[in-house]
């Protein structure tokens, strides 16, 4: 349970670690030997290494989805074993567990956290603890520990400040909307951060690089298979796509390309 | 518990979704949030993306695997939010929740289903329904309402019909039986349509394009490492495989591609 | 249970199966069949095709985290449908299922077994038994009567050897080491055989190839991006990688490549 509130709780992991190596399997592990019987579901551990957006990304998109006393654990942790801090940001949903890095701040932003933790008490975490792998000695025991009805407050001493993403928002010029693709998923969409609320009421057109698409769509197939495509994803947010196809291949294009949407 | 049969239930998933994106864990939160508990198996998220033959292939292949009141939930889905019915299918052994495209097809063919139900019942569904995502939106909590108890003719009206695959069918021409692959496996190994109880007694040689193999053996190790082999695999089919090699790239052959096995 | 000690179990699973084809789903659906309710961990399911020895070094590192009472199961099984053998592995620790052909020897070395069974009872296993799929018929089955209080006994006679790896050592040389890179993790992070209590108290350089690193650190994030370092890792050994980046990619090495280590 988290903090107090009884009942079984969640555990969720989405690291970078891929699915070649033990890693994920070494946190189920430490999860299983301290909260046994807690359930565990993957949300993704294909984070591209390294990308603390991209997981950020995953872990917003994701939370809403998830019961109100989940703990979620992430690890994109290029800081790994440096003076970064492991936290524990519990809000009004659920607890999350990583790095100090950003991370958590997408789904967790300080404005809606009751408290930041850092972890540090040794008591809950494995010892000795490597410099280079704290998904297994620092996040997943914390986890299991708030999984037993640790409360937040025990892993550490409280913090007034974390770590946070700024990322790029979209903006208005006349009639035009700039924004850029800010995640490009496993099929080759293109999201991007312009969200449907600010689209304009009848638009015009939609460039990305050389390429201009006429309107907006509700479905993949509205249009013909190998077409470009722009909608409404299930984020809510204006995505680029190729029907039966993939956008990223097609278009060249990677997070940061610019897109522009035009009204009339 | 399916149709009120009683006791937990098993939902299995089936998608072309990767493991790159949170698309599949944001499916199991919905699970978690409407079926607290309820176990979750996934039996492949690595279907070519928008190949529904293959996930229907891989869905017949596992089911019989599986506790007969298995939910099985399948998206392999490119016309998500058109016209395309949602539906769900029960038989003697299993319920199946996916999108009306064949998917379900193999595993729960029309003559063996009990009742097809086509999903329209919002009170099981999540609200607003995305026109990009209906594994989160409508598949995943059909199955969470399954997995409480709901019966599926709640889901929604019954239907007399639904889309069926139909599959490339081995015909015998002579001393010869002429088939074609039909799944290429993480291997490599290339599945084909010609059931065991179609080979001859003695076959004189395995034709698949310019390759000819002498003879069916028994396992991959009853050739030397490298060889082109053809013997009966897990699924009851003739399979070509290279031992400890990958006979798509060496053959390139995929599916599609003839095989002619002749006997005396 | 394991051995008749009472109380729910874990069962692990470690394969070559990757995640596209049903195979591990089929596993699973195997033990939800025969042993209800019994949580499956995943350990890894990307060992490269039929690489036992990546197998065993991934069970080796796992094994330890996991609860005392955990069966795990690995299928890297080049000799499926041959004459080796199936082997359950009891130590004091866990309980090993898979097949004779070295793949449980780090794990579960046979000078640490309490007994060594080969799994021939068809009473546990299923039938008809396949030549290519031993995970399904034999080991997963297996792992679940274990997991249902069959004591290891029960699953066949008793065998007072089995194979075992031989993994290549690390040698002293005057003043310098000499071992080898043994595994490759899916960052393209170097894991050599070179035990960090080998290491000499001052390091004068660390050599891969052409490439020579100045010292060991103790994070990656310790060096510039993109620069190769040498730190010792999670498992406790040498590993050479390059920060934010890939060192099988960039020192184009491969497990078996040489790596010295000078102290003064």
């Amino acid at each position: 349970m988290v903090g107090g509130r009884g009942g079984p709780a969640l555990i969720t992991l989405t690291t970078d670690f891929g699915s070649t190596d033990p890693f994920v399997g070494i946190m189920k592990g430490v999860i299983a030997m301290r909260a046994p019987g807690e359930p565990v579901v993957d949300l993704s551990h294909g984070i591209p290494p390294q990308n603390v957006v991209a997981g950020a990304l995953v872990l917003r998109a994701a939370v809403p989805y998830f019961p109100a006393r989940a703990i979620h654990v992430a690890v994109v942790d290029p800081g790994v074993g440096t003076a970064r801090r492991a936290i524990c940001v519990e809000t009004a949903d659920a607890c999350f567990v990583g790095p100090d890095n950003g991370l958590l701040s997408l789904a967790a932003p300080l404005e809606r956290a009751l408290r930041v933790v850092e972890i540090t008490n040794d008591a809950y975490l494995l010892s000795p603890r490597s410099r280079t792998f704290h998904g297994r000695d620092v996040f997943a025991p914390a986890a299991a520990a708030l999984a037993s009805g640790i409360a937040p407050a025990a892993l550490g001493p409280e913090r007034t400040e974390m770590a946070e993403l700024t990322l790029p928002v979209a903006v208005r010029d006349g009639r035009a909307i700039r924004g850029e693709v800010i995640y490009v998923d496993g099929f080759g969409n293109l999201a991007t951060n312009v969200e449907a609320a600010m689209l304009p009421a009848r638009v015009v057109y939609v460039e990305i690089g050389r390429h201009a698409i006429s309107r907006i769509v509700d479905t993949y197939a509205a249009v013909d298979p190998e077409t470009v495509l722009a909608l409404v994803n299930s984020w809510g947010v204006l995505e680029i796509a190729v029907r039966n196809g993939d956008a990223r291949r097609r278009l060249g294009a990677e997070v940061g390309a610019p897109v522009t949407i035009v009204g009339d």
